[in-house]
C-alpha cells in the first residue's frame, strides 16, 4: 500500500487545503524529490481564486527545493541524496519545441510537439511542489544540483520569479545604456528590475505605489521610482525621459492599465516585454501603437526552465550579482500553509514571498 | 520667379487634385529629382479619405523614380543626371535613431532624436513624389543609382511595398522550414509572400478572397491559398497545420479581423509580424494570447529606407529572385492622376498597382 | 546468442571492410533501426585514411534512413515499423549543451555537460550506420518520421550534408541582397550554395574546378562560377564585386588555401562561415584580418542534428525549395561497400554521393 | 593668414613631436573643436614605433574632449560653445557601411562604400586630437554633448577604450550566468572586464601579471585573477572551470599567445571576442579549433563610434554603473606631450592612462 504524504490540494474555487495523498510513483525518466523548501506564487493565488483553471484534487506549487529520494531507472547523471532545484517549467529536452529553442512551450503529447504553456506542468497539469514529495518528470533535463554551503532560501527564487523576472530583461533585449521602465514591483517586477540592471540598463524607472516595494525596487537597482498614485506614470516617465520614452518597458502585473502604460512610454522601435498573467482581453490603443507604424514590439515570455537555466540562476546568486535575500519576508511550516495562503493572497503585513518548509 | 511644376495636392478630405506649384528649392544636403515614374500607395488612399491626417496643400506620394536634376552644395558622391530611386522612408543617417539601427523612426528635430514615423517624410511631413520634381532631403543617405538597362517600372516597387513586404518576412525572423501565413494579398501582402519564400519558409499560406490576388499569391510563392469567404481562415490554417499553427503570421491589411486571426493561428513562441496601417484600436483576445504565457511576439515594422536598402531591393529584382513585374496593372500620365486615384481607391478593374509618368 | 548482421568496420588505417557483428542491444531510451539506405561521407574517408582517429572495430557511417525495428522501454511517441531518419549528430536534448542551444556539442558525460563534437556519436564514438542495423541513442530527440510517398533517396542527404551545408548559410547570417562566395563545390559546398539561395543571397559565387561540380553549382543556385585553375579566385571575386568583397564567405573544404581565400574576399564586417574539417593548423594572414580591426568574424559550425532539424530538412525537400536529387550519382549494395569506398575516396567517375542499400 | 596652433605630429619612426600647424579649416558638415582634454592610446604608440603606418606630418590622437569653436554651414542641431566628445571612430551616418549597421567600417570614398577601418579617421587618415584644435567631419553624426557637472576626465575614456572594451563584451554576446576570461588588463582589457560585469557575466577571470593591473581588474569586476607568470593561464582557467572552459574569451592585447590561449580555454560553441591590434599573422592550432567542428567563433571588433554610442557611454559613467576614474594615473600639459609619450610608451610608474590638457 502506497505511503502517504501531506500536500496542499486545490479543492474548489476559494479552497486550497492541506490533506493526505499517496507519495507519487515514478517512471523511468522521473525523480522523486523530498521537498525541503517551497513557496507560494501569485499564480497559485489565481488558481485559488478560480481565475486560472486546474483540476480539482491537484497538488499546487511549482517552486521546488529538495533532495532526490529516488531516481527512475533511465535517469542517469544524478544521485539519490543530492540536493537539487527544478524550474517551475520542466521542458523535456527532446520535444520539437525544446529542439526549436522554445522549451517553455514544450508539449510532447501534441502531434508536432507543442502547445501554449505545455512546459508548465507542476501544479498545473501534474501534482506540484507544495507537498512532502514531488515527482519530477524528465529529471535529467530538469534537476540542477545545489552547491554545498548554499541555503535553501538562497535558491528558492530561482525556479520561478527570478527566472521569469530576469527573462523580462532578456526578452526586452536591453542594451548598454538603455532606459527601462518596470511596471509593478511585486516579486516578479523586482526581479525584472534586478535583471535590467544586471544586463546593462543605465536608467531604470520602477513603478508601484507600496512604499516597501518602491524601497525594495531601489535595492534591486531602480534609479528612479514612480508612485503611480502620486503622478500619472506615463506623464512621469515622459517627463523623466525628456519626452523620448524608454527603450524597453517591462509589464510585470497582468492588467490593461500597466500594459497600456508600458506601450505608451515606449519609444518608437522599442520593446514591450510582457511578463504578467492577464485575465482579460487587452486593448492596444491606436495612438500608443502609432497605427502600426512605430516599429514597436510586444513580446511575452513564460518562465524559462530546465537545469541549465537553474544552474545560471544559481551562478547569479552565488556570485553576489543579485541579492534576493530580502524577498522572503515570512516563513511557515507546510502544516500551516493555509495560513500562508491567507497572508499571501491578501498581501498582508508587507509580505513579498513566503518560505514553506515541510 | 520660381518655375512651376505640376503636382498632386491634398486639398481636403476626399480631394487630391493636380495643380501647379513652384519647383522646390534645395538646401546643401538635398537633391532635386525630376520624377520619371511614381505610383500611388494604399496609404495615399487613407490620406485621400481623411483617415490619415496631413496638411492641406501637401504634395502626396512617396515612391520616387527619377533623375538628379540638381545637387546641394554639400551632397557628395552623386552626380547630376544620374538615374536614382529613393525609399519611401528617408533616414538622415546621422540621427540618434539611425545610429541606433532604427532609421525608419528618424526624427532629427526632437531632443534625443526620434519620434514615431519620423523617417517618413515624403507626402507626410514634406512635399511628395506625385509631381514633376521632388526635393530629397539627406540625399547622400537616400539616393541609390539604378543600373543601366533596368527600367523604371522594374524598380518602382522598391521604395515602399517591396521594402515593406520583405521586411514583414525579416521581422518575422523566418527560419528555414518555417510555416508562414500571410493575411491579405494586396501589393504589400504579395511582397510579404514573396519575402517569406525568399528567406526560406517552406509552407506559405496566403489568405485573401479576390481570385486574381490569390492567383498572384501563388506566383509570388504561396504553397496554399485560403479564400476567407469560403472557409474561416483560422480553421483552415489550423487544419492545414494539423493543429500546430504557424511559426510566423504576417498581417498585411490593418484590420482587427486579420490581426486577430494572425494571432490565433500562431504557435506558442511564434511571431506576428504586423505591416498593416491600422485605423482603430486593436483587441488582443485573452485566449489567443495564452493569457500572456505563450511566448508570443507582436512586432510592427515601418518600411525600411535609405540607399543601402534600395541597393538591396534592386539586387533582388536584378537577380531574378523575385519577379514583381505583374504588379503594375495600369499606367497613367501624371495629368490623369485623378483618374488613377479613382481607379485605385475603388480597386476597380483588378488593379494592383498603377504607374504614373509625368 | 545475439543475431549477426553485416557492417562496414574500420579495421586499420586504409582498411574499412564489410564483416559480421552482433545486432546491437538497446537501452531504455534507444531505438534499433533497420537501415534501408545510407551513404558515405567525406569524413568517413578521413577515417579510412587515418586522418581522423576512431577506435578499431568501430562501425562507420552517420547518415541513416531506415525502419524502427525495436524501441526502448522508455522511448515514447514513436512506433515500431515507422520509417525514420536521424541526423548525423544526435543531441540528447537534456544535456547542458542542448539546453544552451548548442546541441551539436552535447557531451553528457562531462561534469558540466559538453565537449567538442560531443554530439557526433554515430561512426565516431559508437557504432554507425553502414550496417544492417543501428542503435540510435536518445531516440525521442532524434528520430524523425518520413512522410509516405517520399523515397529514401529523397531524404538521404538530410542527416548530414544538407543540414551542414544549409547551416553554413545560416551561420553566415545571410541577409536579403547579400553577395556570398562558397569555396569548394563538393556535396557540402553544393548544399551551402543551395542554402545561400534559400535564405536570400542575391549574388552567389561558387568556386571549384571540376566542370560537373561547377555545373551542379549553377543548378543549386550559383549566379557566377569561378574555376580556380583558370583565375586566382580572390582576384576573380574582388573583380566581380568591384573591389567591395563579399558579405559572407563559406568555406566548405577544410584547407588553408580555401580558408585564407575566404578571409581575403570578405568585406569588413563580414562573416566567414567555416564548414570544412581541417587537418592542419590554420594561418590568419595579418592583412586579410585587417590586423584585428576589420570587424570580421570566423564562425565554425558542426552539422545541426535532432528530429526537429530533420523535420525541417524534409520540409525543404518536400516543398521543392531545394532539389538535391542530382547528388546521388552512384548506387551500391551494402555487400559492395568496399567498392563504393574505393570509388568515392578516389572521386572517380564524377561521383558526388553514393547510396548504399543493405 | 591662417592662425597657428600646437599639435603632436608624427615626424618619423620613433619621433612624435610638438610643433605648430595652422588651425584647420572646416567644410559645411564639419565642426572645429577646441580641445580641452585628450589622451594617448596604445595605438598611438604603435604609430610612434612605426608598427602602424601613417603619413609623416599627421597630427596624432583620436580621443577628443572639447568645445565647439565653429560649426560648418550645413551642420544643424549643434551650437558653438557646446562641450562635446566625439568617438575615436567617426562614421558619416550616410555611407553604405553605416546604413548596414557597420559604421566603424565606413569608407565613403570607395565605390560601394566601405573598406577596413574606414571609420577610423582621427590621427589615422586625417589630423587628430593631440592638438589645440580638431576638425571633426560629419559633426552631426559624431558630436555628443557633455552634461553640465561632468568633468572632462570623467568622459575621457568614452571615445575609445571604454567603447572598445565594452564592445568586447557585447560582441562576445555574453549572457546571464556566463563565465568569461579576459586576456590582458591594460586599459582596454580593464574596460572589457567592466563590460563583462555590466552585461551579466557571473564569473570573470582576468589574466595579466602586473600587480596594479590585477588589482584594478578586481575593482572593475573580475571575480578571479590569474597571473600568467605564476601559472599557465590555460591550465589555470581549465582548473577554475572544472575542465569546462569559458563561454566567452576576450583577447585584449594583440599577440599570438593571448589569442591562442583565448581559443584554448573556450568551450565548444563559445565566442572568442578579439579586441587587440595584431602585428603578426595569427595561428589557429588545429586542436584548439577542434578541427573546425567545435562551433567556435572568432569575432573581431573595431571601436564603435558616433554620437549615440558616445551618449550611451556617458550614461554608463553618469549612472555610476562603471567607475573608470582610477584609470587616469598621470596628467600632462600639451606642451609636455613628448614626456607623456615617453612615460606611456615605456609603461613607467604604473601608468594606465594619461590626461593631456592644452
Amino acid at each position: 500500500m502506497a505511503q502517504k504524504m501531506k500536500a496542499a490540494i486545490f479543492v474548489d474555487k476559494g479552497r486550497i487545503v492541506l490533506d493526505e495523498k499517496p507519495i507519487p510513483d515514478i517512471g523511468p525518466l522521473d525523480a522523486l524529490i523530498r521537498i525541503t523548501t517551497t513557496t507560494i506564487c501569485g499564480t497559485d493565488v489565481h488558481i485559488l481564486k478560480g481565475e486560472y483553471p486546474v483540476e480539482k484534487g491537484l497538488t499546487i506549487g511549482h517552486e521546488p527545493v529538495g533532495i532526490i529520494e529516488k531516481l527512475g531507472s533511465g535517469a542517469t547523471g544524478l544521485k539519490e541524496g543530492q540536493r537539487v532545484i527544478a524550474g517551475a517549467i520542466t521542458p523535456s529536452g527532446w520535444s520539437h519545441a525544446c529542439l526549436c529553442g522554445c522549451g517553455a512551450q514544450d508539449g510532447a503529447g501534441t502531434k508536432h510537439g507543442w502547445k501554449a504553456m505545455g512546459g508548465w506542468r507542476f501544479g498545473n497539469t501534474i501534482d506540484g511542489a507544495q507537498a512532502e514529495y514531488l515527482r519530477v518528470p524528465d529529471a535529467m533535463a530538469n534537476l540542477a544540483p545545489i552547491d554545498d554551503g548554499v541555503s535553501d532560501e538562497q535558491v528558492l527564487m530561482c525556479p520561478d520569479i527570478m527566472s521569469t523576472g530576469l527573462s523580462g530583461a532578456e526578452t526586452g533585449q536591453i542594451k548598454i545604456g538603455d532606459c527601462v521602465a518596470v511596471f509593478a514591483q511585486g516579486p516578479i517586477g523586482l526581479c525584472a528590475t534586478a535583471g535590467a540592471k544586471l544586463i546593462g540598463a543605465t536608467k531604470i524607472i520602477a513603478v508601484d505605489t507600496v512604499p516597501t516595494r518602491l524601497e525594495m525596487a531601489r535595492r534591486m537597482g531602480a534609479d528612479i521610482v514612480v508612485d503611480y498614485k502620486q503622478e500619472n506614470p506615463v506623464d512621469a516617465i515622459m517627463r523623466i525621459t525628456d519626452g523620448r520614452g524608454v527603450d524597453v518597458a517591462i509589464e510585470a502585473l497582468g492588467t490593461q492599465s500597466t500594459f497600456e502604460s508600458a506601450l505608451r512610454v515606449l519609444r518608437p522601435g522599442g520593446i514591450l516585454s510582457s511578463l504578467g498573467v492577464y485575465s482579460t482581453d487587452l486593448t492596444i490603443p491606436l495612438d500608443a501603437f502609432s497605427a502600426g507604424l512605430g516599429d514597436k514590439s510586444i513580446r511575452s515570455t513564460l518562465c524559462p526552465g530546465g537545469k541549465e537555466r537553474m544552474r545560471r540562476m544559481q551562478e547569479v546568486i552565488s556570485s553576489g550579482r543579485v541579492d534576493l535575500s530580502g524577498l522572503v519576508t515570512h516563513r511557515f511550516k507546510l502544516d500551516d500553509i493555509e495560513a500562508a495562503y491567507d497572508l499571501f493572497a491578501n498581501q498582508r503585513d508587507g509580505v513579498l514571498k513566503v518560505a514553506i518548509t515541510p
